[in-house]
């Protein structure tokens, strides 16, 4: 019987996966890979590895439930099966439906932890999450739920630091949820392409969030991060 | 004139290092590292590369202010200086701080982040920090706050996972301030040494958080894990 491996490929720049993820992927049989994992990243595995893409446009309904069932069929067919994600499988991944799913059909399935984009995009543009001066938590969550569009007000904390995964779309409504308990004048950055070349920063305040998304026409892959930790990006920024 | 890298060690599993931090690992001719930190990584090194223990037992009060003139005082020496620390510099990891201080001096500094024990941790122990069937976010928080011992419910969300980190030596507190907005019975999860061999979990609820980690002595490094999440753990560690 073989094994599925769940392993998070980081958030963009290909150096970001970790040895483990990396040795893996070098001797897997069959690997399903999403829409934003890197080029350079696939050119590491086998020759003869079977690569199967299911980015989500694909858009099939049903997108979900074929990958789970193809990492089974594969990994009966004694492969090694990588499930290459990215950023982490377990932040927002639909990682622990696959795994649930292929240890429910009786085979091993390990996750690999990768480095979450929910926090590795805001340290590549100087933003800690977070700091004893402005910061003694944050709060991931995403635009983008499972049961529709509404963003549930009870996963958002008064204070500390909030980072917002798959929130573009959603951003006025968004935008009208935090303004209830965070001021106008909150800092709020926006980064496109974190991590990679393209990688661009777009800093303002609560206010004016939904503004600049339009006026700048960004588009995903991008993150929104909320708090005062963004007054130190010019000084962790400027050289580095 | 040198440059200082920030570099996430990760959370013990030596082999969970990106491959970013570990090229600049290996390149390093100084080297300031953390208590936790896997001796398998520092033997990446070059033989000749000064290794410096800084662990925070050492006790100094001005420790942080030693570490942050070390790394300017070595830079400026015209070496490649790594502050490799536990998990992710910035979480929790004063990572801010140092790069603020370097940078002051007219010194480059560079982040390269590492698996957050946050997100990597519970995930070991099979539990996913989000789920589309149970959390829509989580937040990760501190039980150890510069400013004394307060817990600041400001940062608790009604809903979602919560990931404690440093929490052990305040667990009473910190039991007391969730019971104000989650039930008794809400699921607790407590993993001590997560992701080494010698990873332990213990299961509980919340009304029994501080008597579970007093009666059987749990010690740090450990972290606790809160919300419905935990009840996917039996379907996702089984065969994992």
């Amino acid at each position: 019987m073989g094994k599925v491996y769940l392993i998070g490929a980081g958030p963009g720049d290909p150096e970001l996966i970790t040895l483990k993820g990396l040795k893996i992927l070098k001797i897997a049989d069959v690997i399903l890979y999403d829409r934003l994992i890197s080029k350079d990243l696939l050119k590491e595995s086998k020759a003869e590895a079977e690569k199967i893409y299911v980015g989500k446009e694909l858009g099939e309904a049903n997108l979900q439930e074929w990958i789970n069932k193809t990492l089974v069929e594969k990994a009966k067919g004694n492969k090694i099966v990588v499930r290459l994600k990215g950023g982490d499988p377990y932040v927002f991944g639909r990682g622990e439906e696959e795994c649930y799913y292929v240890i429910s059909k009786g085979i091993e399935c390990e996750v690999i932890p990768g480095i979450s984009s929910a926090i590795a995009v805001p340290a590549y543009a100087g933003i800690p999450v977070t700091s004893r001066w402005f910061s003694s938590g944050f709060t991931v969550i995403t635009g983008n739920r499972a049961n529709g569009n509404e963003i549930d007000e009870d996963y958002i904390p008064k204070k500390g630091t909030l980072v917002i995964l798959m929130g573009l779309s959603n951003v006025k409504k968004l935008q009208e949820v935090l303004l209830k308990t965070r001021s106008k004048d909150t800092h709020v950055a926006i980064i496109q392409n974190g991590t990679l070349e393209s990688q661009k920063v777009y800093i303002s305040t609560l206010e004016n969030l939904s503004k600049i998304v339009e006026q700048n026409e960004i588009r995903s892959p991008a993150i929104i991060v909320i708090g005062e930790v963004i007054k130190l990006r010019d000084s962790l920024w400027k050289l580095s």
